[in-house]
């Protein structure tokens, strides 16, 4: 017995796809679901690579099993193939395990000849429509089939129009469509020495012939190498009976949605067009009605529609894209699929759907992508005054997408004038060459940053991520004066004042404003009970990254569970104390530095007491200070500038000398390779007092919020460690100063020892790290960084988006943790430190906390928690409600 | 039965170390091999645990055995213990199972009372000694059993010393020293309460206990503390009857170590003291004579020494430094120990006893600390001329022991001037605040290199050592004012030309010439032959890293079986190309790239044909361009200065306006952390060209060379790899253009494709790598600075030293491999390799290549190599001989 090659839809399934590639199964799948399909079967992927085996001949048995299929076709359509009467037309089209847009290839039509033709012109009592079809036939039979230019019909049927009005498809008239048929023959005889095949079997045998070949085709190959498909899974071919929506005004053809895909909306939506075909809708030569006025026009076919869109959603159990076409007022659907849809759209799709009872709470957290969630929570441009913008060419640049949202303002050049200019009430957003930390205080009063230099973990994009700001980053291609107040690119000067617009979502710089779209969060009802349904299903642990008391209420109101990171830097800058802070680092004796810290400590305890208030029931993890100590000093380069200049002029040697002093001080302080010098632990153990008076705040603060009746959860977390004896070293300390503190307050606090785990060697000694350590929090910023040796500050401007894009990294190990090495070190670092104390509390806090294939990845080696910047914070939520869902 | 808590010198040996102390378990060892040992025995550590245990009793049965033991010990002497007639004296030791020197407590002459006493003095015929022997019990179990202030005693006695001519002890008269004794009573009285006792078994019990409880004494206890040593081990006490040294002129004392400890020559080699003690030798009253003078003055006694140290150095198998008493021409040894050694000694020794037959060759390679190795290979300051130089003040400064030797020279702050006056003959130490690659011209023609900053690992000390060039580096007390040519430290300034003098091997800095003394390596037998039998034993391959000819010959003579590293980029800053370096660097187009690049390949290919010439038929493992770009180009900081400085003075546009416009350059390529930055296989892959004009020049060299006979090995090595796709690509480039070049030039040469694992992502990915890589060597000074955290640059100067003073970290890491962290690493990466490709070559070529307790490790670890300079070769080659005789 030979082989099955040929399936007709009825005998095939959504499952088949690997046999009938991915548009035979889904046209299989609707035949049995009862869904008005126009008949037609497949030619497996098997047939196809039996064909290459053969040596392009059809393997045996195919073509008789075509024919067989043909005549059931024949039957149940009841029209003749070739049939002068009632003739049958087909579409020839591929289609393979998975769609390969564009790829490969498709003949319409096939089944027409002079005699059907006259046939169809009577049936469609539309001369016109028979001779147009004929005429699309021949021309794509001979580029598809026989390769030849299609530009040879092209410029035949551009002469013929030219001749019209008004130029357009539908003005040509039956006349001249019936020349152009005759026209096209010519053509078709003169380039190929042969007439274009009258023998309708001809026709059908030869088109499915040319989409076997078009698998092998240049653009299907390269296609399958760069998206890494195999060349062995070939491709099906399907044969389908061509319906007609010209066929009259109780024809028509359409696309739509089940539901609205921008809004989620439980109503049709999209568009139809009378007594037209798809190709008609696509060319854009009338326009099409929206579907809610066909209700309107022709009740009785919005009627049918409209059931069997309900029939397709519950059949497929999503909202789906639908294309289908009316002929005669007989519903036909051509295809469906699922629907893209904006993260709005998708959120209220899934939460209704899983109201309705069509799919389940889990199924409806599966069915947003993380990102969407994110999106919903930052402004938008209108998408309309965008689109406007980029056709009045005001859009100047791209640079990186660091943080998502959109931002409309004046542009300015310095953090003090912008935080004056916002105070004032302008809208701002702060352009900088690249941010520093003294200029935190304008970026947080700005709408939006925009840097020409840095990568997406630079401080303006960290910064900007954290406090929700729209940012982008590294727009290399304007070039920031900050002495003239103005950046230019190309020709074209922006100054401080103008108003400009950056999307932080797409990394797009506008020139002029652009109107944004707003989203309050109270009000989205799905999303919240979307992240509930999460809740209920995640096991991961949700914390956020909080600096401020701020921040902290911020990301409670998102969600967070707890503090996973709470920066002490920025205490170190607060303006009452920045003074201090420069003669603590420049202290030459342990006492003269003891005596600016204290100085320092009632603002840091200030700061953790709104912080421990605000959390009040939850955990908050304090990393003690952590920056490189020369970013509190002026900057070296401005210094030598600033000495050069005083030098030449000569004027004022005191003021030399003083700032003499200060460079030579600043230097002896630079470093080459701040990253990994002098900072965090290091710093702690070389200058004594730093972790004592940190520690000292943090207890006191506790003690005092204690006292009031607030439940306080501290864990003090040291930075950078990368050898036991560190940490056993501000262990002593950190002991000996809470226990002194918690005696002379008299209040018992609940609080907790651990470290950050960011050295690829405190991964390597996890086990070691854990005799001290209560807790583990992974900085897998800085893990990632020196893993790979990348510094992020550089690499990501140098040459990192350039690895990416070559396909040198898979993507950007800073955004998505690179399981594979730096994974290694965590999960390593995990085992370690649970072989030493099994119930030690693990977390990430670095910005992969937010980033759901990491966090499945966290989920996985059995995190309890991810701590990622509040506004990430629903996103981390139903991520890893989806891990635990994907992995159990 | 009771315990055993007593031993007999006879009973014991010295594998005993745990039970009976060091000290008790050597004696017993003496004792039993027949030596002439005073008769005594041990109180064992157990007793004194047990003593600890019962509350500071002796544990049951302990006193008896004492007494027993006493009983053996009168037998043998013929003396007894508190008989007037012939007096037997004690002295009781402490004895801890290590040697903890001066921590713990002795009392000697215990035995001695008013009765005792004149016997004593009847027996030796010399009141005077008695009455010393007794005012010195006193005083000493007045301070030790009693704990009395010292100072009580030493007061006194230095009243009657005032009242004698000389003002020393021996001056005392016997009167005197009655006097001294009673007036010694009397203060023990006044102070305790109580009579010092005249019974000579209460002297022995209580002096006993004392030692007993000096075990938890607080400067023992610190001792351990700091030196890790368990308080449960405790201390024995050793008994043992006192001789007398001062009995006459047939007795004497004497301290003399078998072999020559200089020179290593076979002769007795010490200094004998007639008619004293061992405390008179100590105190310096008289000069003693050298032991050879012995001879003659006392054949008698020189002979049974010399008999003695024969038998001491066959039974100890090593040579040997002997403390010993002549009592009335009797000679009693009272200690030996192996005897500390220079060097040259070592070495020496070593291989006279194997050819002697005492050792084994194994023993003798073995014998020789590795680093005795490397001492030898540089030259020295005379001892005695930096003796004077101290003494003179001349010692002005203290860095870091960069790079071993000894140099003196003019000082010069300028490296082309430093070049200049090298070629005029002059001795020229470079001095800078720290060294870049533009000094190295001026590095390699001067003696030495001082700097102000910059770490053990730091680019001045890493160029020193691969040059054996002395090296003081981070020398952070002087400051170095180039503009002015001088340092100053404190008040004293420095000015070019001023001579100075360093040493590397010390750190010490002087003013004014010292003598050096220098080694002639070919005249040093016993040391070749000493390295002749090391790589006889080991199996670990030792290679040199050497960037030009003369280096790859050196290490040849040096032993070296390879090279392990050849560095490319001083090919880079060689002055023929330099300028087309920068253009290289500039280059906005590939095309402009390839132009500079075609001009910088002949300067390469001649290099790399020399290199191959030298090693002929040994591999040569060629690392790839590693250096940051922005190290080719100008400083900005010194840019920044001339442009304020140009902007200012405003007087050339035109200059002005180029070296602003070089500065926005450099700024443009400025990394916050070059080290983290665009560098090595990532410039490659960025800027194309570099890795094609790099292998075409090695193989080019390599196939000129082997059409003139030469064997060549060629492996070509990239660097800082930290994914497998870097690796892939570059794989790529070296294959089609080295099998371009194969094809062209007709000659089929002997190449390989490996990659540096120096990232910590690249060890954990080896696996991977392992694909396209056909050897691994392992960059262990970046997997350090990675998997610390440290920027080698930073770190040593501002905390890495001031860790390991304060033992946060047992050892500076860049010196002996981190075997607990970075050392997970190295396995594992080896690991990973050979489960890919189990014949891969693996290798390592950081400066652990040299260091003896990272070849350990890397024997272990199973590496094929080691690269290190190439004066660190023959250390290398011992090390691995010993890890192999170590490990197996």
């Amino acid at each position: 017995m030979t082989k099955k090659w040929v399936y007709l839809f009825s005998e095939g399934n959504r499952d088949m796809a690997d046999l009938l590639g991915g548009k035979g199964a889904g046209l299989a799948e609707m035949t049995n679901a009862g869904l008005p399909v126009p008949p037609g079967f497949t030619c497996t992927t098997e047939a196809c690579l039996a064909y290459f085996d053969e040596g392009k001949d059809f393997p045996e048995g195919m073509w008789d099993q075509v024919l067989d299929a043909m005549k059931q076709v024949e039957a149940e359509t009841g029209k003749g193939f070739g049939d002068p009467e009632n003739p049958l037309l087909v579409s020839v089209r591929s289609g393979a395990r998975v769609s390969m847009p564009g790829m490969m290839d498709t003949v319409l039509n096939v089944g027409l000849n002079p005699e059907t033709l006259v046939g169809m012109a009577e049936l469609a009592n539309n001369e016109r429509f028979a001779y147009d079809s004929y005429r699309r036939l021949i021309s794509m039979f001979g580029r598809i089939v026989k390769r030849l230019d299609g530009a040879l019909f092209e410029r035949r049927l551009d002469e013929y129009k030219a001749q019209t009005k008004g130029g357009r498809d539908t003005d040509l008239t039956v006349d001249m469509l019936k020349q152009i048929c005759e026209d096209f023959k010519v053509i078709y005889r003169e380039n190929l020495g042969e007439e274009f095949p009258d023998d309708v079997w001809e026709q059908l045998r030869q088109a499915i012939r040319a989409v076997f070949d078009s698998w092998f085709g240049p653009n299907a190959t390269t296609y399958r190498r760069i998206n890494k498909m195999s060349d062995d899974w070939g491709t099906g071919v399907n044969i389908c009976t061509m319906v007609f929506g010209n066929m009259g005004e109780d024809s028509g053809t359409g696309v739509a949605f089940t539901r609205d895909p921008n809004t989620g909306e439980k109503k049709l939506y999209g568009e139809y067009l009378q007594n037209a075909q798809g190709e008609d809708v696509v060319a854009g030569i009338r326009t099409p009605i929206r579907i809610a006025e066909l209700q309107r026009l022709n009740p009785e076919i919005y009627q049918q529609f409209a059931e069997v869109a309900q029939m397709l959603e519950r059949h497929y159990r999503d909202m789906q894209d639908v294309e289908f076409t009316v002929e005669r007022g007989k519903l036909w659907i051509l295809q469906t699929r699922s629907g893209k849809r904006t993260a709005r759209a998708a959120i209220k799709i899934a939460v209704d759907m899983a109201n309705e009872g069509l799919i389940t709470r889990e199924e409806a957290v599966n069915r947003v992508e993380p990102d969407q969630v994110d999106v919903m929570l930052h402004p938008m441009f209108d998408l309309d005054a965008k689109r406007e913008a980029q056709d009045r060419g005001d859009l100047i640049a791209t640079g990186l997408n660091a943080s998502p949202g959109a931002a409309t303002g004046i542009a300015v050049f310095d953090s003090e004038r912008a935080m004056v200019q916002a105070e004032a009430g302008e809208d701002v957003i702060l352009v900088r060459p690249e941010t520093s930390p003294d200029d935190v205080g304008g970026m947080l009063l700005s709408k939006g940053v925009l840097t020409q230099h840095g990568g997406a973990t630079s401080h303006a994009a960290v910064v900007a991520r954290g406090n929700n700001l729209p940012c982008v980053a590294g727009c290399e291609s304007i070039s920031v004066d900050e002495d003239e107040a103005q950046f230019t690119i190309n020709s074209r000067v922006v100054k401080e004042g103008d108003t400009i617009s950056i999307d932080g979502t797409t990394g797009e710089v506008f020139v002029g404003a652009i109107p944004t779209i707003d989203i309050d969060l109270a009000k989205e009802q799905e999303l919240a009970m979307l992240l509930r349904w999460a809740d209920e299903i995640r096991t991961l642990g949700v914390y956020c990254n909080a600096d401020y008391p701020d921040d902290a209420e911020r990301g409670r109101e998102f969600g967070a569970e707890g503090i996973g990171l709470c920066r002490t830097e920025h205490m170190f800058f607060e303006p009452q104390v920045r003074a201090d802070v420069v003669k603590m680092i420049l202290a030459k004796t342990d006492e003269e530095r003891a005596k600016v810290l204290d100085r320092i400590l009632p603002v840091q305890r200030a700061d953790f007491e709104g912080i421990f208030e605000a959390m009040d029931g939850l955990p908050v993890i304090i990393r003690l200070l952590d920056a490189p100590m020369h970013e509190f000093l002026p900057s070296r380069e401005q210094l030598i500038e600033e000495v050069t200049r005083l030098r030449c002029v000569g004027e004022d040697p005191d003021e030399l000398k003083e700032k003499a002093a200060l460079l030579e001080t600043v230097e002896s302080m630079s470093e080459i390779n701040p990253m990994m010098g002098l900072r965090s632990v290091r710093a702690a153990i070389i200058k004594s007092g730093i972790t004592e008076m940190q520690v000292r705040a943090i207890l006191e603060a506790g003690c005092r919020q204690a006292k009031k009746g607030v439940d306080v959860h501290a864990e003090i977390m040291i930075p950078l460690v990368s050898h036991v004896n560190e940490l056993e070293h501000q262990y002593n300390v950190v002991k000996s100063v809470a226990s002194e503190i918690i005696k002379k307050e008299g209040v018992e606090i609940d609080y907790k020892f651990g470290t950050m785990i960011e050295t690829p060697r405190g991964a390597l000694t996890a086990n070691e790290l854990a005799e001290y350590a209560e807790f583990f929090s992974f900085g897998t910023n800085d893990l990632t960084q020196m893993a790979f040796g990348y510094s992020r500050d550089d690499a990501e401007g140098k040459f990192l988006l350039q690895y990416v894009e070559q396909k040198i990294l898979p993507v950007n190990p800073f955004q998505t943790l690179d399981q594979e090495g730096v994974g290694q070190l965590v999960s390593h670092a995990v085992e370690g430190g649970r072989a030493t104390r099994p119930d030690i509390e693990v977390g990430i806090c670095g910005e992969h906390g937010g980033d759901a294939d990491s966090i499945d990845f966290f989920h996985r080696v059995g995190l309890h928690y991810v701590s990622c910047s509040p506004y990430r914070v629903p996103v981390a939520r139903l991520a890893a409600a989806q891990a635990k869902l994907r992995n159990g």
